[in-house]
């Protein structure tokens, strides 16, 4: 009799009446109408894909980042958790139990093989996705740590410096990144933390960060949620329904390399100083951003999605001004287009009487170069400015999608 | 012709174009299905009431939690403030803006009465409980900084020292405290937010916390979810469905003071070394808890709900040890009951390697010294506390509701 988790969980710590439990523990655990054998349920995002999921699914509405710090310096350690990673996020994303607990059903003397927290919640529309940072291919002193600094993407750099970064190294950078997106933020954290508990001893959390609400949309079904400045964000965003923009801007092509079919991804923690900004008066609000509050309507337009008029005039002066956020990020002025991803955070306070809060910036591109790195030295002059704080910066290769059950995160990097 | 906020936002930045504005700004903005004029919607929380509601109410699944430091030293000013407080949290537990925006319509050079992120979303079941702290009424030299120095209530004291304790004064006390509770994070951020702006230059913000996920029902209508141990929390929690027991264990009455129809509140930030834990085999882990981890059974019985059963035996031994944590939190071996109201946090990562997470516990109670703390010092031999930092600690008098339009925050204190 092979056990499926919720038996082995109902049967546990009951003794000899297991037998009777089966019945009342099966109906208690497990995750919501799934299986073990792989059936998903409707909320379930398909793990398996030309590209990750996560990058041009439909934003959901809770994050939680997390960047590891590899600690093994064993390749084929490495590549194995990268394979025991795989086979739990195939896992988790259908709504399942991070690991085969059955099979090792009635040893109630080993460490669970999933921590419990999200048995009974659905899918969620769990995605994670999986990126490799520059330093997995060589440290900063030059060491090849696992043989495949000839493999390093010329696009894999660390960023420049940008005027203004306040950036914390203990909260930048990182070997490997794992971005889990879920509705339910118990269904993210918990994906995570598994995720992390597999890699015990080979890999530390180097930092992570929750978001609890999207700040942007990547579907043209979805509504333009509001950032913590109070405004629409997002709005010109690149769409799912966008396929050969993305096929520009987001995906990896025509290399030959281990990256076609992936993208690169940058993060940003942005501090938005609230507090000063909720004491700037509504006209010089919309005048840095360049949007009505409102409507989210280009300043000088009547309607969200109505194009923006650089050439419009009020009282002459440009309706738009040339120092607002939306004239200087907007593809016309900074000449590219970069997949906005990105989910509003409070971290507490920070000593001063203010909250900690802001923007968890993610954008996904085929070059950082001639993407987020393009649009932000187009911001140095970003009236936005005086209210943001970037305390926290990485970037990571995030290689294509995993195509079927043999397959695994890093197979064309280490395969 | 007087403007709502929508209409406000809607029209300013459009200059001269307002009027034609007005139509399209006012169907993007403005709380969903409100009106300025008090109508309610479906999932909104009556914010009127002889208790604060927050309480008993059905546990929303998001929190924010703010303790702000008193600034002034003006009486008149708190009070003042704790008027305009009560404003806003009657409007925007109702879905409504945090201030009346119309009146002031058409001076976009004035700072908003609304920070704006919450326009569009629902009530979303929000409720707002305010607390007073030991230091309002008396500072630690013993100041009676708003002339309230004797109307501290005895019950409402700095919490003993407790073996393990490792409390960081900066994220510990508060002379006053807001538990803003929702089933979407942005309304509750939101109304944290403009709360601290409306205060700003009278108080600040001391500390702040973030919960994901409610580890406790408050009504027997609601299922018992799991907190980050993995295992189903608040299976005995009293409920709302209880009110005689209520009425003993939660509410004060009969002092004949400002505090009768309130409670006392306390709040521990909890670490949990989910690391460790998760390392623990799953017969220890169970016998630290006293329940099966999948059916949340107390150990010996087999189905959640089944009373513990504290002479069970298994293989000669008790089968809910007593060192386990069920057995001693329960009100059979600790003597009272508290309301528990936790939620589940990740606050990023310790520099460790780890993930900075576990559970901001909740409870209140008609008298901490009967309430939590009878229950903490009964906690002392639990298995649990190997796994488990304490690391924020506060006590507040949570008065009793706002009866009526006219009634505020603390009138009964102050009037």
């Amino acid at each position: 009799m092979k056990l499926s988790r919720r038996d082995f969980f109902g049967a546990a710590g009951v003794g000899a009446a297991g037998v009777v439990a089966l019945g009342a523990g099966g109906l208690a655990v497990g995750r919501a109408a799934t299986t073990d054998e792989g059936t998903t349920t409707a909320d379930a995002v398909e793990f398996h894909g030309d590209h990750q999921a996560g990058v041009v699914t439909p934003a959901q509405d809770r994050l939680h980042f997390v960047a590891f710090d590899v600690i093994t310096d064993d390749r084929d350690q490495l590549v194995r958790l990268l394979q025991a990673w795989t086979d739990a996020a195939r896992r988790m994303t259908r709504g399942q139990d991070a690991g085969p607990v059955g099979a090792v059903a009635g040893n109630e003397y080993a460490p669970p093989d999933d921590t419990g927290e999200a048995m009974g919640l659905p899918p969620a529309g769990l995605t994670l996705t999986i990126g490799f940072g520059p330093t997995l291919f060589r440290t900063a002193d030059g060491t090849d740590r696992f043989g495949i600094a000839d493999r390093q993407p010329a696009e894999l750099v660390e960023l420049p410096a940008f005027a203004g970064d306040e950036l914390r190294p203990e909260i930048s950078g990182g070997d490997l990144c794992i971005q889990a997106c879920a509705d339910d933020p118990q269904v993210a954290v918990h994906a995570v933390r598994n995720l992390a508990r597999i890699g015990q001893g080979l890999v530390g959390v180097r930092w992570s960060q929750l978001g609890f609400g999207r700040t942007s949309s990547t579907s043209s079904d979805q509504t333009t949620p509001r950032n913590l400045f109070g405004f629409k964000d997002g709005t010109d965003n690149l769409k799912a329904q966008q396929p050969a923009t993305l096929d520009r801007f987001v995906w990896v092509s025509g290399t030959g390399s281990w990256m076609d079919g992936g993208s690169y991804l940058v993060s940003r923690r942005i501090r938005m100083l609230v507090e000063v900004w909720d004491r700037q008066n509504l006209r010089d609000q919309q005048q840095t951003i360049g949007r009505t509050k409102g409507s989210g309507a280009p300043l000088g337009r009547t309607a969200e999605f109505d194009p923006v008029d650089f050439t419009a005039q009020v009282d002459g002066e440009p309706a738009v001004p040339p120092t607002s956020h939306v004239f200087l990020a907007h593809p016309t002025n900074s000449g590219t287009a970069i997949l906005r991803r990105g989910y509003s955070f409070v971290d507490g306070s920070d000593g001063l009487g203010r909250l900690d809060a802001g923007l968890f910036f993610l954008c996904y591109q085929s070059d950082p170069a001639t993407g987020f790195v393009q649009v932000q030295r187009n911001l140095r002059t970003d009236k936005l400015n005086e209210y943001v704080q970037h305390t926290s910066s990485a970037v990571f290769a995030c290689p294509p999608g995993v195509t079927d059950e043999d397959d695994w995160w890093g197979s064309g990097l280490f395969g």
